[in-house]
């Protein structure tokens, strides 16, 4: 199946339309952090792939609401019915939200993690797996926790064609199955780039596969529409969506899910529970949604997640998108401009992509390199394999994928690493972030670094004592 | 093993030793709810057993460092940091609010359930669990979703002696046995009532089981010192100790934690991953407490109940119980002046509890009480089986255990039902909210309500077109 470049780039193409919004109030966004070189300035929070700032109107939502906050379901009293009401209008919102039909359900987790292991563990017995080595760790380990369940890796397409080709000839190589499940991301959480979920979701059900889309590092950057990407079910996270209180969602088919035991045993997921006459027990399980959400349920965080969703669709998101694309454009080239930077990239350096990118730097080591972005210029970047070790080793042209902890800042400051620095922005970067970010880089890699930094704890630390 | 009348009341006992506090000042004291009568008044929140509202100490904190949110663990930016250090300091803190030892671990979930499926996966194969039928659902069912592990259901005690003897009972049956669990809570979240925690784990241990004590409604209530009640472990909720955002406790023995598969597979509990020349993939996982929080973890929430923990202990929390024990006599007395109200009670009327309790209407539906008292009155309280179905049917001395939805409203407003009424508060509850309850039981009881109340999709509702 031959992939259109309009197909791969429908991101950057409906965003062309868009009249360009304005960035999005977020939280701290005033505060000041000191500079090892004396002074503060103002925090550049450049790492919102890894986690991003409440929106304003997301935390004045939850602010608003806190002073009613009450026991969901079964309470009696006014503010318990408020909150099971608001509890319930959430999950309407990411609904529509995420384009939701009739057989769909949608189910409040705590992450994208835990919401691809609910659905690992949801999986009919004996279901396939196929998911590509380039996903994080969150996509790519859940599906091994089944015994029963078996997981073909497929190695780094090295463009969006060859992902769908790879898959493609997978599934047609181990057919025949019962039941079988691709997991793929919407947009890589190390190089940004966006996966033709289209075209592979077209593959999957050719092929009598379902698939998951992990939308972690999309649905921040673009509105997804299950109904319209054709996939089977939908995962992110409200701490990457500007909602960070504790809550992620799985969204899509219910009939797995209503057929699966329940994800967590406990209240809200039970209907009745009896003693048997031989002493035992018997449990008759909702087949709603509320089967995999036992527990008291994460109102405040789910309410926060519906507010972004919400506030993303009311701002215009395809003005949102073309704003961050005009940013990824200036991102790109500064970084052109400077011929020590590598910039990652499996599909190409012109490859569509959300503001999300990684880059080294040569004759540096990455860690050094983020601690001085943030000692020196209050920029806080990611330094890392980012929890996708088999991609990053792969981008970085490692000859082996031999094992290194997670992120740990590797040799001396001069020593080039096996790790890479991760620049990531949104809807509420301001344009002064990425200007003085691509600057900071320039002037780091011409000048180098005014202090000495050193690795402590894990963590690369400006050295005070060298200084002094 | 003789359960002395001491060892049982010990939360009475030193709370009486120390000087009554003011009831913390909360979320939502000042909210008012619309009364069905006309008027408002000021919103009672005594359903603190299912969610309890934030403290405003708590709420302070949190709105304090949202600005300050960052991505934790491996962001290189000074608010990374910063957030990093107030998770993990986070995690000292609920370590000592729980006198956690050396060899303790603290988890974070998102909830008590979520802490006892964790405990429940955690568990060395063929490991036997023994767990009273008088327990929540969410200590009751989680074991039993091991195809593994044997669980037995034991009958409810009427004594806190007959709780230890059938224990003592029912471990020597079963031995010998390489592994065991006892699960135990530590109040009753029907009755209130406390267990005897110490003298089940000296039987639990006397035995070579563990035990883990559901904490749920005993750590909103009372200081739980894992060391001196010397169990295994303790889980509780952040929603029900005042910190509603999503974050829960498993704290206890590393052992078993250590040695199981990750509760979540993903990043933040995968140190390392790569691909093996066979095309699968090799994980090496934390043996911190990192290898059960797959997932970017909950900060905000977990900082909530770090700074419940703090604001709890620095109000001096034995004066909090000191106050609530006055609040528990002065319902207890109330209730008591009404011939019609039967309060249930395992271990008998007088037995020590916490501000919990339940109690059913002779004449009255209780769906349709709870109703009332809501609309009538502005009195938030619970009506159902509250999560703990075999309980409340011995309770109520049902002749069966059918079952029957899980708090659903049944049957017409003047018919007995089968199912009770709960009310619960604690430290953040003023005096007058528990005075015009007991009035409100009063007036219902002796007057009638005044209003009709029907139920419509599974609630009991005022029947405002029989009242027009």
């Amino acid at each position: 199946m031959p992939v259109s470049a309009a197909a791969t780039s429908a991101t950057t193409d409906s965003a062309a339309d868009a009249a360009v919004c304005a960035p999005l109030p977020v939280l701290g966004r005033d505060v000041l952090v000191p500079l090892v070189t004396g002074g503060e300035v103002e925090y550049a929070a450049l790492d919102i792939a890894a986690s991003a700032p409440a929106l304003q109107r997301v935390w004045d939502d939850v602010a608003a609401y806190a002073p009613y906050y009450g026991s969901v379901h079964r309470g009696a009293g006014y503010l318990s019915q408020l909150s099971t009401d608001l509890f319930e209008s959430s999950r309407a919102e990411v609904a529509r939200f995420l384009g939701c039909g009739e057989g769909d359900q949608v189910v409040f987790t705590r992450s994208t993690t835990d919401s691809l292991n609910l659905l690992a563990a949801a999986l009919p017995a004996d279901t396939r797996v196929f998911v590509f080595e380039t996903e994080h760790h969150a996509s790519l380990l859940p599906w091994e926790q089944r015994a029963d369940v078996e997981v073909t890796y497929l190695d780094a397409p090295r463009t969006p064609g060859q992902a769908v080709e790879t898959l493609e000839r997978a599934l047609a190589e181990r057919e025949p199955y019962a039941n079988a499940l691709v997991c793929v991301t919407g947009a890589s959480n190390v190089t940004g780039e966006l996966w033709p979920v289209r075209e592979l979701a077209a593959a999957a059900h050719a092929h009598g596969a379902r698939i998951v889309l992990d939308a972690a590092q999309l649905a921040p950057h673009h509105p997804v529409d299950i109904a319209e990407l054709d996939v089977d079910w939908v995962a992110f996270s409200g701490h990457k969506l500007y909602a960070p209180f504790g809550a992620g969602v799985l969204a899509g088919r219910a009939d797995w899910l209503q057929a699966a035991e329940p994800y967590l045993a406990g209240g809200g997921a039970s209907r009745t529970v009896a003693r048997r006459a031989d002493g035992g027990v018997d449990v008759d399980w909702h087949t709603t949604a509320a089967r995999h959400e036992a527990g008291s349920p994460n109102v405040i965080g789910v309410y926060a997640i519906a507010a972004a969703c919400k506030a993303l669709t009311e701002a215009g998101f395809e003005g949102l998108v073309a704003r961050e694309q005009q940013l990824v454009e200036r991102v790109r080239a500064g970084l052109a401009e400077v011929p020590e930077v590598t910039v990652l990239s499996l599909f190409g350096d012109d490859a569509p992509r959300v503001g999300v990118l990684s880059f080294v730097v040569e004759g540096w080591n990455s860690s050094h390199f983020a601690a001085a972005l943030s000692a020196e210029y209050g920029i806080g970047v990611r330094d890392g394999l980012f929890c996708a070790h088999p991609l990053v080793r792969t981008l970085l042209g490692a000859e082996s994928q031999a094992p290194g902890e997670c992120g740990a800042p590797e040799g001396a400051p001069g020593e080039q690493s096996l790790n890479a620095i991760r620049v990531s922005f949104g809807a509420g970067t301001p344009d002064e972030h990425v200007e003085r970010f691509v600057a900071a880089v320039k002037e780091l890699v011409t000048q180098g670094a005014r202090w000495s930094y050193r690795t402590e704890d894990g963590r690369c630390v400006p050295d005070t004592a060298a200084a002094a």
